[in-house]
């Protein structure tokens, strides 16, 4: 199944995407509140989206599929190209930073460059949402507790992130979390570890990977987290970002007013953005 | 006035805490809507507080001020003498990591020592509470868009905060984010910046500061953040912790099941937490 949050004749609620249509779930509450109920409220959902109806899709507004995440995780170095381009080393272990929730940016609203620096940089990923969750979860037992995943951009102020040595204030600007276009089902999506994402700038290819090229998968990085923290229902994890970044380009380039970002990940769909000074 | 989030008979709620007693405010929903309608709410408040009533503080369970806050920032090597023992050069601009919101423990509740890990250490910061926030604020202004203030301890898992770069995740295990006993407002605490803060395990001190130490004061930390995020009601700032941490003692004393751990600040009170194994 496909599930978006949208905004329509100014509610947002949460909808069943079935082709180029979208179907109110009528779920009172938030993604995360579907999430949450999700075993008990799928039989009735997959007949929702059986029966059709519903509204065009281009006539609603996609809102981020959670739009407060109450975490959000994002692995840093995990494609062996881009820890090159980055001259790091491999880590032995994961390293983590996070995004705030108030980055949350909708899949196709503006991206903002902000006041004091001019070096804002896209990263495709592959996102997963937490479904039930848990704490010291095998990499075996991890498939299950996931609920879905969708396109995610982990925009980062790259003077930010590296004028000093923790990296989560630079990668948290408001707008530099845009997700979407809506999550696709764990069990619709099949293999997340096989998927194609690229990332153009103004329809540029700038980064084009796979999946499979994850240097920690998405399994030991569930079991990596859980040790010491509760997953939780909607919590968010960006799974890294693959080379061909702009701070890694010689010279570098940085997105600047007007340029149009797209992330686009197989099955999955994309997200595009317009950057836009903030003003 | 004092604001506590409680729980008596079962139910959560907000609270005015006068003396030895708690008086419910009656308004709906947690400490983050009651900060959001705060100008509204204030008077009525006063009125309830002088009105008296309510119940024992010693009958009712205090929960976290904020359950649920929105972000967690903690700024790093905000104490000369912390910095000092740490072995770090003082930074020139401020450092900042994260916490997790499952992080948030309540301020007498036991803490826990993570299964994989015996290197647990404690820091007593004095945390801020965002109030009416937004962006770019400028230090000047700062102070008007603070709630108020408590004691908070920025529990430490020390091999996972340096197994590599970056220190969100260490800093993020469960009940790391011990919060309390309540809120003191902006207006009744009056200058944050010269308040005694201590930490005892079993009695024994191990901090003790004051914060007109603070390298980066909070006015200064508000402006930084706001630069890229928007502050939001009810995010927690946790301020910097000063010397003593048992990672910088020879040899390293990491705390322990049983350890009783008591952080407290002058004019907001303490909390105190017991070391228990995770299970």
């Amino acid at each position: 199944m496909k599930l978006a949050t949208y905004t329509d004749a100014g509610q947002t609620r949460t909808g069943i995407v079935v082709g180029d249509r979208i179907i109110d779930t009528g779920v009172a509450g938030t993604m995360i509140d579907l999430i949450r109920d999700w075993e008990a409220l799928q039989p009735a959902l997959a007949a929702k989206a059986a029966a059709g109806g519903g509204v065009p899709l281009a006539s609603v507004r996609l809102e981020a599929p959670v739009q407060r995440p109450g975490k959000i995780f994002a692995i840093g170095l995990n494609y062996a190209d881009h820890i090159a381009e980055s001259k790091m080393a491999t880590p032995e272990r994961q390293v983590w930073f996070t995004k705030a929730q108030t980055s949350v940016n909708a899949p196709f609203d503006p991206i903002q460059i902000a006041r004091t620096t001019a070096t804002a940089d896209y990263e495709v990923e592959l996102v997963a949402i937490i479904g039930t969750g848990g704490k010291h979860i095998a990499a075996a037992d991890a498939p299950a507790v996931i609920f879905g995943y969708c396109v995610g951009n982990d925009i980062t102020e790259r003077m930010w992130q590296h004028a000093g040595p923790q990296w989560s204030l630079g990668k948290s600007f408001d707008t530099h979390a845009p997700m979407g276009p809506w999550i696709v089902t764990a069990d619709e999506l099949g293999d997340p570890h096989d998927l194609g994402l690229r990332c153009f700038v103004n329809g540029e290819k700038r980064q084009d990977s796979n999946t499979s090229h994850l240097v920690f998968n998405i399994w030991q990085q569930v079991e990596h987290l859980s040790v010491g923290m509760t997953l939780e229902p909607g919590d968010v994890l960006f799974t890294g970002t693959p080379g061909g970044v702009g701070a890694a380009m010689n010279p570098r380039r940085f997105l600047t007013a007007g340029d149009v970002v797209r992330c686009e990940i197989d099955r999955l769909g994309a997200i595009e953005g317009v950057m836009r000074d903030e003003g």
